[in-house]
């Protein structure tokens, strides 16, 4: 069975919006929080240095359902799994509860890149010792 | 043939990150932006007072794909379009061009909703004028 | 001597530049999410309910200094103090440290306000069991 | 007498939060957008590429004085003056209007800079045509 990394974020008063709640982009910055503290669990980070390379994880995608609403001060938990490792990308699948009752749920796609300020994107295999340490977050349940 | 509600938008430097490339949230905020422009051009807002009610347009979802990045003070068109026309909801497909080159996509969509601070959220049908506001920008191309 | 409320904050990435740094607008979201954090210490909240009306703390100035820079993960110190508790305002005095030295440093100036959507903000005396628990935190050296 | 430099924005719905007005620390994004304007209406840009230098301007002090509040959609004016020029630092003094009343004002402090990323900052002389072309806009009634 995989496994679910957790985390628990506070609303915080700049997220809001004049509708009451917390902003709809919000939930995209929360999703990539809980992401980078994913893999500084692991430790390592969303930009690592191997050798003479920087790797970084550009996006190709993210996409949010909202099913209800949350507010200032509201404590929610994200939950964070993996429903796809590819051999050069990921997708973070996340879900994000209040009082335990889901209240959105999303993705992020992610492509390992190698960053040079001078030279175009190109992409990379992920690391071996990150996708071993990715592949127990994997969720086959959630493959489509 | 569908109409196209075509904007445009500076890169601001909040909007930057580390990377040194727009933050991947921000197109969501700058979608609903060039929606609430698109409202305003066509002499409403996303919060109208309608009699009695307070209408708005909470968000169900939220999509973007990203096919390259932009910079610091980037000059990007943001095109919008209706791929969806329901009752109660529309869904909105921005395109993110960069000299004429897509540099991205997304939809949000969202429910029309009276919204009362006192009461849950109810949706409600769209109010006529606004339908047929709304109806040239629906590109049946798009439908799924 | 007075009471020094402490938090810390990690450097999400959501709130670097292009410059490769923390924006400098962030350091005002971060100063008031220490305040907040510092009321909540307290058992109570920067938006008050008591009897029929609500309170709550509109800014009237906020200040910030720059001495160095931040960039993403840094996990930064804030050091919170009251440099002035009036009647209806309280100004709180700001330190950001990085591994103990000194990065920037601020203040916000908050009036007590009824706040009535109805009605005009109109500020209030600060209660007096919510004067009395950040009287310990006044520091009179800050007094200018 | 002085020049001023002059631009509008339109209150955006990211900016707002759950008071159901604009927040306080988007004054101060704002500000730096006028800046960038401004500097684009000179034909330059924040980010300066000169020889085998990049300039920029990091902030070293940042203040904001609050009257009034706006709201969601409310199209504000903004208005640049500066109050200090120094040989490699320049004092921005904004002020913001809505309906041709000011509902706040602040000032922006920026130290000309060569940044290299491999190197620590290091300040340099404004160059002498930009100097030239800021000059007309220093209002000498505002010098403290």
């Amino acid at each position: 069975m995989a496994e679910v990394f957790k985390t628990t974020k506070r609303v915080e008063f700049r997220d809001t919006d004049a509708a009451g709640i917390m902003h709809f982009s919000t939930y995209f910055t929360y999703m990539e929080e809980a992401e980078h503290e994913l893999l500084r669990s692991l430790g390592t980070s969303v930009i690592q240095h191997t050798g003479s390379e920087t790797l970084s994880w550009p996006r190709v995608a993210a996409t949010a359902e909202y099913q209800g609403a949350v507010h200032f001060e509201d404590l929610i938990e994200i939950e964070v799994r993996i429903s796809r490792l590819g051999t050069r990308s990921v997708t973070y699948q996340h879900t994000f509860l209040l009082d335990a009752e889901p209240i959105a749920s999303g993705t992020i796609t992610a492509v390992c890149c190698c960053i040079d300020p001078e030279q175009a994107l190109s992409s990379r295999d992920i690391p071996t010792q990150l996708r071993d340490q990715l592949t127990p977050y994997v969720d086959p349940t959630l493959a489509r």
